[in-house]
Parts: C-alpha cells; structure tokens; sequence
C-alpha cells in the first residue's frame, strides 16, 4: 500500500516532464492533469478513511499539501491552480494578467510566459470546469437525497433548529468580524457570516449511520434540519450574492433577492414537473438508461443555467433539479420494474468530478497569508462563532431529545461550506487570507463533529423521554 | 413532439442572448453551450431512431444541420466550433490566431475580436475537451465487449475477412486518389485510405439483433471480424500517425510504428493485470462503486496518456484499457454477488459526452468546401471504394456462409472511421475538404448497411449449410 502511495506521489513528476514531451494529442496534457488530481484525491479520501475521517476532509487536506508543496517547489502547473479562479477572467480577457493585484498577477504572467504556459492554462481551465461540474452534480444528489424520507420527518423542532442554525452562527459571525477586523467591507462581513450558517447533511447522516442511530429522535431532527438549512442556506447565498452583484446593501434589494430565490424555487416546483412528464414521454422512444441520464442531465444543467440567469448560483438550481426529480416520474414510460435509479446514473459522474473540486479547494489555500496574528485570531474566532452558533441551534430542540448532539450533528459545515466559500471568490469578495480561513473552519469543524456526535449520543438523554434507547 | 422539438431549436436564441448577460458564475455559458450541444445531439437520436437508423447518423446529420445553419446566420460560436480543432492550437498560443491559414484565421479573428470572444472560447474549448473524453469512454466501452463472448468464436474466417476488410478498402482507397487527386500528398493518401479500412462493430451488432441473427455464422464471423478489425485499425493507425508525426515515409518507420504499437498491446496486456490487482487490493477499503469507478477511470486514462507518449493515439490506449479490465478484477476483494458492472458504470459518462463528439464532428462538416466538382468525383470514388473494399473481404468467408451479408455487415464505419479522419485533422494532413467527404462516406456507408444486411441476410445462403435457418 505505501508503495503504491508513493508512486502515485511521485506523478507530478510525470506532470513536470510532460512539460517537455510534444504531445501528439492535444488532450493528452488535460488527462494527465485532471488524472492526477483525482488521484490524490483518492489518495487523501483513503488516508481519510484509515483514520476514520470523512473522505472531505482527506481531499481538502491533500489539496492543501499538493498546494504548497507545489508553490514552494515552484511548480507552475500548481501556481496556476492556486489561482484558478482568475483562469476563467485570463481567458476571457484573452491573455491580460494585468487587471490583476500585484502577487496573482505576477505568478500568471510568470506561469503563461513559459513556452508551454497556454498547454498549462488549457490544463487549469480543464479541471476548473471539471470541479464546478462536480459541484452541480454534488448538490443534485444532495437535492435527491433531500426529497426522501427526511422530509416527512421535518416538524417543528427540526424548523427550529434549522432556523437558529442559520441566523445564530451568522449573528456571532458579524459579531466575531466587528470584534476583531471591523475594517472589513460590509459585503464580506456578510458573506464570511452566511458561510457559517451551512450544514453539511452527508458526513452527519454517515456518522449516525455508523452509530446505528439513524432512526432515533436525534437522528430525525438533525437530518430534518439539516435539509432544511440547505434550503435556507441557498436562500441567504442567494440574498447575499444578490446583494454583492447589485452593489450597495438595502433593504429594498434584500427583499428583491428573496422573492427572486423563492419565485425561482416556486416556479421550478410548479413548473418542474411539468415539463418533465412531457420531456419523459417525448424521449419514450429512447431506452431507460438513456432517458433517464438525458432527462436527468438537462434538467440539473437547464434549471442550473436558469439559476444563474436569475441572479442565484447555478448551485442552487442544481439542488432544486434534485429536489424535483424523481424516479418515479419515468414509470408512466418505463417498465417500473427496471431499477436502475438516477441516483445509480449521476453517482458515477459524482464519483470522478466531486473529489476534484475538493482538491482543488485545497490547493487554493494559502498558509502563508495566514501568518498575520491577526488573521489568525480572527481565523480562531469564526471557528468558535460557528462551534457556538450551532450548539446553539441545538436548544431548538424540545426536551427529551440530546439537545447537545444535535448541535453538534449540524457542526460540520463540510462541502456546503466550502461552495458558500469559492462563490465568494468568485465574486470578489473574499480574499485569499479569508477563503483560507474559511477552509480552515470547514476542515476543523468537520474533523471534530463525528468524534463530539458519538460521544454525545452515548450520553443518556436529558429529561424525560429516551427516544435512542433502540 | 413536433412542439418539444421546436423548442429546443429555439434554444440557439438563449445561447445568442446569454452573450449579452452578466453571469455571476463563469461556468454558466460553459453549462449553457455543452447542454445546447447535447440536446441538438438527443434530437437528431431521436429523428434517426424515428427513421430505424443509427444514432450516430443521427447525431452526425444534426451537427451537419447546426453548422451550416449557424455558420449562413453568421454565429460566432458556431463559426468557432466548425474550427474547434484549432481551439486547442490558440490557447496554446495564447491568442495567436496569426498562425492558421487565411480563412480560417479570419474567421478565429473576426470571432475572439468579440467583446467575449474569450468566453466563447471557454465554451468551445470545453465542448471540445468533453467530446474528446467522449471518444475515450467510447473506445474503452467498444475494447470492454471486444474481451467477452465475440473474441471466443474468432476464427480463422474472421481473421481472412478482417485482415482483407482492412487491406482492401486500403488499397482501393489510394487507387481512387492516384486516379482522380494525385497530387495529394504520401501521407494524406495513406490517412484517408486508413481511413476507410474501419469498421464499427455497434452497428452491424444492433442490426442482427434486431433480426435475431447474432448467433448465426454470418454473425458470428461478422462480429469476429470486426472486433479484429478495431485491432487492426487502430495498429495501422498508430503507424500511419506515426509515419506523419515524424515526417517521411521509410520502410523502418513502418516497422517501428507496428513494433512499438505491438509492444504497446504486448505490455499493457503482460503488465495491466498485475497493476490492476494491486491497485484493487489497495482501494479494497472503498466501497465497491468508488472502487470500480476510480479504478477504471484512472486506468482507462494513464493507458491513453502512455499510449500518447509512445507516439500512439490516446484512444488506442482506452481500447487496451477496455481489453484488459473486466469485472472478474474485483471478486477478489468485493462480493462478486453485487452486480454493479463497469459498464454500468462508465455508460452514463458516454451517454453524456459521447453524442456530443458526433454533433461536433458534423459540425465540422463544410459542404461549401464539395462543390467543386473534381471533390465531389473524390468522394464519390471513395465512397465506391469504401464499399466495394468490404465486400471484397466477405470473400474472405469461406463456402456456406452468406458471403455477401459479411460484407455489407462489415460495411458501415462510425464511430471509428470518424476518429480516424478526426486525428487526420488534429495532425494536419486531412483538410476540411477531405475531412467533409470522408464524413460524408461515413454517413453513406452507415446508412447503407443496415438496410443491405436486412436483405441479404433474408436470401438463401449459397453452397451447402444454412447456419441461419434458426
């Protein structure tokens, strides 16, 4: 096993001599590329694995070393990476690094003005496009998991919890900003604060899984919770980009970008269905796993685009296809004994892109801009805003239930985290210093829920009710 | 129907406005250009199936369609497409579109020259990048079926018509050019004369199917044959792109290009197994759809990039990886009952970016480019050559056997004929004009095919057996 380790570990090594190699085929250097990412990543997921902890956290962590380890051996191909968000803005811009500031600038005209600098950007671009395919596949099946059985279970008490999921870490996270660093833009503050409302529902309902306590009183909360703060954190990513986009924060525009995400939701779910049943009976022509993989990848990519064309990310239409979609809408059509499910269809698409973008996310933090005590206390502080701000949603919880464990069951913040974070890249308003900050958040968050969640649900419950006795 | 149809013609109209859009998230018109290109790619299935013809004249037809038109209404992002071979060139250059020859070059200009003309770009390098990926899931899949039951039942009349069936359309190929073009040069006569000598199997495969005829003599060697034919064609492609690659045509380059392709199989076969093994072992920890994704995808691309280095193409590797890899890898380490087959799991990435390499390659069809007459003779006289070149190898089939049948079986070239002259273009020695009538021999043969083997396969075999009469 280490020696197979380290032979994928020595891959860049391949990478920096292909440099040098004519290709015959152009596509030959973006295999190699994307192929070795996701390598890693499967390497990180399965170090991950051995020490028991989520395959997220592996993949971050392994971006973070491929990243500097990269940055400090001076290799282009990962300079390029680290800054990846601005290949799209390069090649829109068609070869001007110039717009710019002064390090990213520097570290592209460096990278492009090698011989093989446009090979590199094609590569770059190729695997950025990749990972943001992964994350539309992502939260598709995260919205596919979310129509199911949760749903049902969502009551008050999961309400409750979601709500004061979201607004207490957003509160104690403006607070923690106006505490330490008050110089800060408005729009960050607010976007850093909305980052800390995310909850991340796969590495929960996996620990519970492993718990065997999937169907206690916990277990239902949380997951009800859970799904519903997807939909709520989508709703403030979609207020707060809004507000970002259109400029000045206002009242006015506040409200405009929450009828704007609840009009799209509304209409997608009005509308969605519809359309569907028409789409499936026009491909009935076609063979089950065709239709369904066409139905399945247009609708996800048609409402991402319409998403976008809203004003919201192209994220949140992807959650909404998921939440939409169904298998059994292809039983008109279909024979509904042949299970091959969509989930069995999009999983192999999930499987090679998503690790990508998480590698990716890793190699984009930047240590060094870490080293600021300052950043560090303010680093120190969001941690603890978002530690707090979910125990806290905890209390949302009646009596009977281990209001603790569920507070930490919606602790992790995990992918959800980390998209709220490189949108906020993306739009400008988050810094290097900050989106590493964050990821730091993400990955400690993540690293401590499992091992806080097991040792709390094996807490007797408090007051009168012991719904895990099970 | 006509309806749906209609609306997603319209789609064009979106991708003309979204010009105009700010998107907040870059991958937006990306999404937005490959869902466009993939629902042109489902209508034209459809249309085809409707007619009981291939998908990929379909497919094919469709990209036709959307070129010409797009390219009379003077679409920018069409017009980039039909040159999208030369993407790949520009990035590398970094925006020097100085290099190309005069019509196309104006055209690259006139297009990046746009206020986003950097975006389209991005939408047609990604087109691009995914229709390659395309084309490598389809070899693995085509090499995946090659290693089962067709591979038992070759014998020595499959080997005689595989091996006429590619020399024969070969050397009738170059009579044709030195009749009607000789000046073209040494190694475009010998491209586009490879090129002819392909076969694909899925075709003729879908066609006894649907007769019920798989299992007859005729079907059997038919299928034999062509599985040795992909073999072969691609060895004679890996010496032909070799030959071009490194300039001159010389007897010991022919015989370094078979050595090294053999030395290719020879190694990967001897040596694939072994690394196959310790990898599953290895990701035995995963559970078994990572496992088997991760390590198909992973193999199926190191192979196309070894393949790449040692002057081959990169789908030639992704047929080895295909021959090799069967599921039996994984009952060591998993629970052989799981049936979750490799199959299962590499067809939905194909059935997305498959049908979005055969759109693309219509769209670089440029009929305009035909209507001189002496390219029109051409075409013409290598569409007779294509056809009267496979029958010759029906011959090949001993007494009893529905000669004529196998030869039209092996009559139509797809998918593999398309790659053929798609790596032409790519390497520069098959121009647009060439690269249009080779298409078009494509299509004739394609659509031929079917409707013969019906017929042929309905009259009496000559000589004594009669193998079909099942």
């Amino acid at each position: 096993m280490s020696r197979f380790a380290a032979l994928l570990f020595l891959f860049p090594v391949p990478v920096l001599a292909a440099e040098q190699v004519v290709h015959t085929d152009p596509i030959a250097p973006v295999i190699l590329g994307v192929t070795w990412i996701l390598s890693m990543a499967i390497v990180g997921r399965f170090v991950a694995r051995r020490f028991h902890q989520p395959a997220v956290v592996g993949e971050l962590l392994m971006g973070i070393v491929l990243g500097h380890v990269g940055y400090l051996a001076g290799g282009d191909m990962v300079t390029l990476l680290r800054e990846v968000p601005q290949v799209f803005d390069l090649m829109s811009g068609m070869g001007t690094a110039a717009t710019f500031d002064g390090e990213t600038a520097a570290a592209l005209n460096r990278v492009l003005n090698q011989p093989d600098g446009g090979v590199m950007l094609q590569v770059a671009h190729s695997v950025d496009v990749f990972s943001r395919y992964g994350v539309i596949f992502l939260l598709f099946l995260v919205g596919l998991e979310s129509s199911g059985e949760e749903m049902r279970h969502v009551g008050a008490e999961s309400a409750r919890v979601a709500v004061i999921g979201v607004v207490a870490p957003f509160l104690l996270g403006v607070l923690t900003i106006q505490l330490l660093t008050p110089d800060l833009s408005a729009n960050t503050q607010m976007f850093v604060a909305a980052t800390l409302g995310a909850t991340s529902v796969g590495i929960t309902a996996r620990v519970l899984r492993e718990l065997n306590k999937e169907k206690s009183r916990e277990g239902h909360i949380i997951l009800g919770a859970a799904v519903m703060d997807d939909i709520l954190g989508l709703i403030v990513l979609a207020v707060v980009s809004g507000i970002v986009v259109s400029g000045e924060f206002a009242l006015g525009q506040v409200v405009w970008h929450i009828f704007l995400s609840l009009a799209f939701l509304g209409g997608a779910i009005a509308l969605g269905p519809h359309v569907l049943k028409y789409a499936i009976r026009f491909l009935g022509r076609l063979d089950l796993v065709e239709a369904k993989m066409f139905t399945s990848f247009l609708f996800v990519m048609i409402l991402a685009w319409i998403a976008n064309l809203a004003g919201l990310a192209t994220i949140v239409g992807a959650f909404t296809a998921g939440l939409i979609l169904h298998d059994s809408y292809f039983h008109d059509v279909f024979d509904p004994e042949k299970h091959v499910t969509i989930r069995d269809l999009i999983q192999p698409l999930e499987v090679v892109f998503v690790p990508i973008f998480f590698v990716l996310m890793g190699i984009q933090v930047k240590l060094e801009k870490l080293a600021d005590p300052q950043i560090l206390l303010l680093g120190g502080g969001l941690i603890i805003a978002a530690i707090i701000g979910k125990i806290v949603a905890g209390i949302g919880a009646g009596k009977g239930a281990r209001r603790l464990a569920i507070g930490f069951g919606m602790m992790p913040r995990g992918e959800v985290g980390l998209i709220f974070a490189s949108i906020g890249k993306v739009l400008g308003v988050m810094s290097d210093t900050l989106f590493s900050a964050i990821v730091i958040m993400v990955i400690v968050t993540t690293l401590l829920a499992p091992g806080l969640l097991k040792w709390s649900m094996n807490r007797p419950a408090g007051g009168s009710g012991n719904a895990a006795a099970k």
